[in-house]
């Protein structure tokens, strides 16, 4: 009964451990971004998403996912499998829950600092049950003899989730960011600044250990072809380097402050724009998607931000924005003898999927989030916001919170 | 001479290379939890018992836990090894090495905010030469004509260590603890709040990174059994992700806020529940293990602080408590094909162990303990406790603390 | 075209990812020693050093290292390589990738708190293009025939880069330093202390880190002679562990307190040390060299003090005075059978390849900081000094340190 281990799930193994370490990644970068009255909540949510993201989608999800498929819509479900049959047997399963749970925290970033816990664990419940695995067996679901999605089956091209993982968590955090708004006080004068984080060095340690774990991430798909490995980590390893850089050299050349923000959401967006093509494109291809994805995504969250959507994270901007860059723009880039079909064609299979996943998940959030809210809150009151949620949702306090609330106390006695 | 490097050979190597990480999430988990003041210290001290747990155990421990047994209690000694005869070589010195590491930092945490560092020291050297090993040999020694320790010779299960390694530690730390009495203030009103930690965004992320680790800590035993691999791996991802989530979903069902403590004790305690049947548990069981696991980590962690011991990282509960339930509640929930007697009889033979283990190193270290107190104070004076070990042992000042003690000066001054 | 990739690649995979995450580690240990009004800049500092050297060396530097060689003194330039064609192909670039990464970053820790981002990005450019290339083509160009370049072929030792990359970072490190001058204020009375960190809990976390990392950065040389692997972990094991425990024994038994600066420069003056020999080494010689370069490496950190040299992270004495004992000290302590010609001649060719590196890296480095100068100023002014580069350089405020501007304004005000 027990599934074999030789080097395939050796590959899977250590693939599936990078992107669990992931997990460690966007809790550093989040909880250094939020101010410090909430950098315990985040960090602690984090956790929490992966409970219940993973338990969810072993639960319910995985068969959506890959079970036996429904006309090449969604599997059928499979209740908490004791075994998988399948390539990789359970090591494909926690490559899979790991795959999972990093869609679902992408969601957390955009939300964070003023949406209620309980709203969104039961969001990240839709998630990892529903939207995730219809996405996921839309486009990567099969077996030997070809794909069983609709996706997959017209050839859409889109090895590690740039659209399926990234595009899909950004839209759902877009559809929960709209009935949410902003942070308070974010938009007027002396508010809550957007270049200011509690601290900032988790941040750096948080893009350098999501970078680490973005190599198992792309890599893991190539179990079963693992010469594709060395390509799949150069691409892995020179796509935010050059978006990175570009972006560091237009800050140097302007004479811009090297700002932190900047930096990361172009480091994230690369890494989200080569990840649908990292198994086909050359290196200097590769750099090409990176800086694209770079420029695209800074461009993007100061976009967002004069539309007064508040992304704490750039969550729409670095997964969704530059993952729909990374899903469009390998029909341009990829060698042509790597494609089934002419470039034309190809990108019009690619818009199709970038559409539907984007219609699909973002209609599917917002409903759950209107009928959430129906029901229940869907933010924090506002004392809570203004307190903080380390203290509203998890009586944490800090000793840095400690001081300056005695201080400020003190300051009205007299 | 050099050992050969094949695949059996690069799992260890990898697994052992999770274990070391465990020392980094130790040390996070840790250095969160305490106060500020203390935070310094806490991670350095993770350092040094690193040197003297390692050192100790490769110069000494070594034969004592996996050398020629002398009538199934202990090993030969060899001193230094430069190489190693037996499966695995060189590399299962390196994992064996990093296990007990690992078992030595458990202690740390619970004698933390008011041990002597040399007293520390110490009594880890005891930990490292004469407990571990003991223990180790007994369960764990043989080669492939079966095992050589009187308790593995009965048919004692644990796998990876709920009672050998967590067990073990546990009760060495209930050992000192005993002797070393509350943290100044602890138990006074206006005293250390147990639910305030100096930074817990360390301490989330240094749970994730002890549950990356783990995965090697579990899955390494099984070199040369790779195809149990892929279910010890699942079920040391299910059972925390199971037992973290019964305890958020009592969190949110009660109305209580979101406490970390609880939720990371939850964590740990599932995971140590698990590690002692990780390779025969089918995963639906290995979450009833993780819940209960998880449950009984929180009811002992809350019953400890009744009983006035204080424990500032619930280490007696959540690796003591857990990993006897991990020990026992295998004989109901390995599949019955599983075990080579029947349940009852099982029970017999793992509570044996987990009494034997309990009797040898709770009594070894409270000895120790008792012979150290004898020639040196254990803890450290009043004044050094009030002003924090970061100073008082490390002369090192954080610029926070510079700042509380300035204007305490400057409030004095006026 | 894709390259293989079996079990050497999965070994370059591995230990590649390593040293990447030595990037992770690297950031952390310097962003806890700093003051936190630098930590920001320090953090963010090390991911746009990985962007610039892997960029620079992917683009031009690889060629110029193991490109086909002129003479021996360097290869063929290779711009951009989309493919590589050797041993290990793309998966060897990865290594060599994260390798230069992990050359530049050493700079970075010595010259902190006080040089212009960009004249320090120019600088690893400097070091990515040109002075690591020429010292790695020396050392180790060449192929199954043998070895290309000068230093190889004359029999030069130095495995993993004791002198290649640590001597030789800390070398243009010292080169900088000379020109740079200390931090403001760092050798008066009441100035910078050397004791005094940001948050050390992030240092201790980076060490742990670094030497996690420096099992792969160790091993993976080995892809192609595997059963070299567990001597080589042990020996990276257990270097810093006696080199690290004789430290801590020398505390206890002198009554100093354990100063935390003193225990990191032993542990990485240790790993450094090692790095040369740690294939040819019996694991108790393994420690001797560890023992050595710890110690030199606190006597050389010290000794730069008295020099008034200022060097916040002891670069240039624990990775480079460490480096040149490992790379001598190997003449003395590795099997006499291990070596090719006597023990004399053999540091006879140690010292010629310690003594060219050493000119050429500290010189080109000399004339390349002196030509930055002769256009731009090497150092941020005076006010940016003092109000901190978290702000001048990336207009990153922390709360910390608003809190304490605010406070300073205020009692200004009264």
């Amino acid at each position: 009964m027990p599934a074999a281990f030789g080097f395939p799930e050796a590959i899977l193994f250590g693939a599936s451990l990078l992107v669990f370490v992931m997990q460690a990644g966007f809790c550093a970068l989040e909880a250094g971004v939020v101010r410090s009255k909430n950098a315990i909540h985040v960090a602690v949510k984090n956790l929490l998403d992966l409970f219940v993201s993973v338990g969810i989608f072993w639960g319910f999800g995985l068969g959506i996912a890959y079970g036996a498929t429904c006309g090449g819509l969604f599997g059928e479900p499979v209740l908490m499998p004791n075994d998988w049959d399948g390539p990789g047997g359970l090591s494909f399963v926690f490559y899979q829950l790991a795959f999972c749970g990093a869609a679902a925290t992408i969601v957390s970033g955009a939300v964070t600092e003023r949406i209620q816990t309980r709203a969104y664990l039961v969001l990240t419940m839709v998630l990892a049950a529903v939207i995730y695995p219809v996405a996921a067996h839309w486009a990567w679901a099969g077996d030997a003899s070809g794909p069983a999605g609709w996706l997959g089956r017209i050839g859409f091209i889109d090895y590690s989730g740039s659209t399926i993982i990234h595009g899909l968590g950004a839209w759902c955090a877009l559809a929960v960011l709209l009935q949410l708004g902003p942070r308070r006080g974010r938009y007027e004068a002396g508010g809550v600044e957007s270049t200011t984080g509690g601290n900032l060095i988790f941040s750096a340690l948080g893009v350098l250990v999501l970078w680490f774990g973005w190599f198992g991430f792309n890599a893991g798909n190539a179990f079963l072809t693992p010469e594709l490995i060395p390509k799949i980590v150069i691409n892995t390893l020179l796509a935010p380097v050059a978006g990175g850089g570009v972006v560091v050299l237009w800050q140097t050349l302007s004479g811009r402050v090297f700002r932190v923000r900047e930096i990361m959401t172009a480091t994230v967006g690369s890494l989200v724009a080569v990840t649908a093509s990292c198994h086909l494109l050359e290196p200097r291809a590769a750099c090409v998607i990176g800086i694209v994805g770079a420029a695209l995504a800074i461009i993007a969250a100061y976009a967002l931000e004069r539309m007064r959507i508040d992304d704490p994270l750039d969550a729409v901007a670095a997964h969704g924005v530059a993952g729909v860059w990374g899903t469009l723009g390998l029909c341009l880039l990829v060698p042509a003898d790597a494609l089934t079909m002419t470039r034309w064609e190809q990108l019009g299979v690619q818009s199709l999927g970038v559409l539907s996943v984007f219609a699909f998940s973002f209609c599917t959030m917002s409903a759950a989030t209107a009928a959430w809210r129906a029901w229940r809150p869907l933010r924090v009151p506002a004392h809570a916001e203004i307190q903080g949620l380390n203290i509203a949702e998890h009586g944490a306090r800090s000793e840095f919170w400690d001081l300056v609330t005695r201080a400020r106390g003190a300051a009205t006695c007299r």
